[in-house]
C-alpha cells in the first residue's frame, strides 16, 4: 500500500528521488568533460546508499570528515581521502583500524600531526597517502607558504610509511564573494601556482590537486592544476546554493517537511519545525530583498522562516497572499543542507507524492561504525 | 580502572557531575522556597535519568515538546504536560496511546485543534486536562486576547474528554530585556491577570497558572498568580545563563570537549567541535566587547569561538596570552545548550578529571519509543 506525503508525520527530511539522480548525473558530467576527478565529500549525505550512487556514475573514491564517516563508507569504497587533521590519539588509532584494502589518504598542515600519522601507520600495518593542505584564502586550517609546503612534503618523504600523494584546499569562501568569483578564482590559480611550482622545483611535483566544493564546482575545470574536485551539498543542494546561481530552485532535493501548528498569533504561520529540525545555518547569498531568515517554502519561496525556536518555526505572511490553515504541511528548502541531515535519523525518499524508500543516516554521531555494521543487525545490504 | 577526561574522543559533551546535582538542588529549593510547582522540560537533557532526579527532588510532573520526549518520559513519570499544539494526526494519535496511568495535559491556542484533541482522547478511551496557551509578548502561539481566552475554555468545557486546567504562557522574550527585566515582568503580570479575571469572570478561575523559563526563573514568584514554572536549561545552564546573570560561571555543568587539530593559521587555533557539535546559536546576552561567537572556554572564558564549520571551531587567540598547542584539549562552554544535547546520542559524566559515567541521550530523535523501550534490548532500568 503506497504512503503519501500527507500521511508522514513531521518534521522530516525528504528527498524527491528524481531531483536527487538529476543531481548526481550532473556532477558526474561536468566532471567527465572537464577531465577531473570526483570525490564527492559524504558529510552532506552520510549514506553508503548514496554514496554508492555517485561511484557507481564514475566518482573515483569519496571524502570524509570524521571517523563514523569512514568507517561506513569503508563497506561501500575501497578509496578514502580523510580530509580532516589527524589529530588525536582515538582519530589516529581509528584511521589505523581502516580495513586494509582500502586505500586511505589523509590531509595534513602540521609536521608533529605527520610524526604521529607515521607512528599509526606502522602500528596498522599500512600505508598513508597523504595531502598536504594549503590555505588559499579560508584562513581556516592550511598552511599559507609554499616554503612550508615544500617542508611538510619533505618530511612526509621522509616517513616510513607516509607517501607525499599532492596538494589539498578548501575554497569554502569563494561562495561568499559572488560578484568576483571570476576573480577570486584567478587569484586562487596563481596563489596554487606558486605552491605547484616550488614543490616541483624541489623534485615532488604533486600528482593529485584536490580542490572544489558545491558552489564553486561548476567552474573549478577554470583553476590550472586542479584534478580532482570534493563537492558535497550538489547531492540535494540548498537554498544558498540555489540564491548563488550553482543550482535551480527546482534542484533542491531535499526539503523538511512540517506541519503548520498554530496561526493563533496575526500575520505569520508556526510550523513545527525548529533550530532541532533546521539549524540555524545563515543563507551566504542575496536574498533579494527577503528576511535571509533560515529556510524557505519550495511552492512558496516567498514565504520565510524568520524566527525559530527548538520546536518552532515562524513563517512571515507579510509578503504573499497565500493562506495557511492549522495543519497544513509545507516543504522547507532550507538554507544549508548538511546540518539538517546531521540532525536526523532517518531520510524519507519521495517521488512525487508517493514515499519509495526510507533509508538510515548511517554515518551521523560519532561512535564507531566498524563493530556494529560488521556484527549488528543494522548491517546495510552491499549496494 | 578510571578513565580521564584526557582519553576520551572529542568532540563529546561532558557534564560535571557536582554541577549538575547543585544546579537540580538550587532549583528545587527555589521551587519549595516560593511555593510554585516545578514541572522541568526535559527538552535540554532528554534523559530519563536526569528527570529521575529532577522528581526525586520534588518535581510534580515534567513537560515536554516532542511525543517521543513524552513516552521517553512516561517510563518514569506518571504527570506530564506536553507544552505543544496537539496538531497533526500522527501526534494526536501518539498522545492517546500515552501509557493509561500517565496523566497528561496538552496546552492549546486554537478551538479547531481542540475538537481534534477530543477525538483522539474518546479514541484513547482516555480524558486530557487543557491548558490554554496565552501570548504575553514572545508572539510565537498562544492567543492575545481574554476574550479568545475565555472562548477556548468553553469550548474545552463542552467537550466530553477534555477538562480545563488552567493558562500556560512562555516568558522567552524577557531574556533579551536584562536591562528591563523587572518592568517586563509587572507587564507580564498585569497581563496575566486580565486573562485570569476574564477566566474567573465566567465560573473558570484557571486553577493552574504555568510560566517560566531559565532566564526568567528566579524572579518568577514575582508574577502573581503564577503556581507553576517549566525551566529547563538550569541543570546544565549555558554561556547565555551565564552573560544574563541567571547562573554562574562556574556553574555551566556541561562543556563541549574538543581537541585543537590545527595551528597552521597565526592568531588562532582550530577546533574539533563545530557546527556539527555545537549548533550555531547566537549569544543572547551581553558580551562585554567579547565577539558574542558560539561558545567560549570554560577555563579561559576570553576565548571565543568566533567563526565555524561543520566539524571546525576557530579559536580567536587575539584576548589572550593562553598559546594552545596541537592536540591539548579544551572545554567549550556553548551559546545554548539544549540545542547541543540534540547533536550527540550520548553524554559523559565526570567527577573532576574522572569518567563516572554515561547515558543515552534517550528522546533525541522523532521515532516511536513506547515500542523501542518496552520490547527493545534498551529498555532502561526504572530509576
Amino acid at each position: 500500500m503506497t504512503t503519501y506525503l500527507e500521511q508522514l508525520e513531521t518534521p522530516v527530511p525528504i528527498v524527491d528521488l528524481d531531483r536527487l539522480a538529476f543531481n548526481l548525473d550532473r556532477m558526474a558530467a561536468y566532471a567527465t568533460l572537464h577531465g577531473l576527478q570526483l570525490r564527492p565529500h559524504v558529510k552532506t549525505h552520510k549514506s553508503p546508499r548514496i554514496a554508492a550512487e555517485q561511484l557507481r556514475r564514475g566518482a573515483v573514491g569519496l571524502t570524509c570528515a570524521t571517523l563514523r564517516e569512514a568507517e561506513v563508507m569503508a563497506e561501500v569504497c575501497d578509496d578514502l581521502l580523510v580530509a580532516y587533521p589527524p589529530v588525536g590519539a582515538a582519530r589516529l588509532e581509528r584511521l589505523a583500524r581502516l580495513p586494509q584494502q582500502v586505500n586511505v589518504t589523509v590531509a595534513v598542515d602540521d609536521a608533529q600531526a605527520l610524526d604521529a600519522l607515521n607512528v599509526a601507520a606502522r602500528l596498522g600495518r599500512r600505508q598513508f597517502e597523504v595531502l598536504v593542505e594549503v590555505d588559499l584564502g579560508m584562513h581556516r586550517v592550511g598552511v599559507s607558504s609554499p616554503e612550508r609546503a615544500v617542508a611538510i612534503a619533505q618530511h612526509i618523504e621522509r616517513a616510513s610509511a607516509l607517501h607525499f600523494a599532492g596538494l589539498m584546499f578548501y575554497p569554502g569562501h569563494i561562495r561568499e564573494a559572488v560578484d568576483d568569483q571570476a576573480e577570486a578564482l584567478a587569484t586562487l590559480g596563481s596563489d596554487l601556482a606558486t605552491f605547484v611550482h616550488a614543490l616541483t622545483a624541489v623534485g615532488l611535483p604533486p600528482k593529485r590537486v584536490s580542490g572544489g566544493s558545491t558552489p564553486a564546482a561548476w567552474r573549478m575545470h577554470e583553476v590550472p592544476a586542479v584534478n580532482e574536485v570534493r563537492p558535497g551539498t550538489y547531492v540535494y543542494n540548498d537554498r544558498t546554493t540555489a540564491l548563488i546561481g550553482a543550482c535551480e530552485w527546482d534542484e533542491c532535493a531535499l526539503t523538511v517537511l512540517a506541519t503548520v501548528v498554530s496561526v493563533a498569533v496575526p500575520g505569520q504561520a508556526v510550523i513545527d519545525a525548529g533550530t532541532k529540525a533546521l539549524g540555524r545555518e545563515p543563507l551566504r547569498a542575496a536574498s533579494d530583498g527577503q528576511e535571509p531568515g533560515y529556510g524557505a517554502l519550495l511552492d512558496h519561496p516567498e514565504v520565510v522562516v524568520t524566527r525559530m525556536s527548538e520546536e518552532h518555526g515562524i513563517l512571515d505572511l507579510s509578503k504573499t497572499s497565500w493562506r495557511p490553515r492549522l495543519g497544513d504541511q509545507v516543504r522547507v528548502v532550507p538554507n544549508h543542507v548538511c546540518i539538517v541531515v546531521h540532525l536526523f535519523d532517518e531520510i524519507i525518499g519521495v517521488r512525487g507524492h508517493a514515499v519509495e524508500t526510507r533509508w538510515p543516516v548511517t554515518a551521523r554521531g560519532r561512535g564507531p561504525a566498524l563493530g556494529e555494521l560488521a556484527d549488528g543487525p543494522s548491517r546495510p545490504r552491499a549496494v
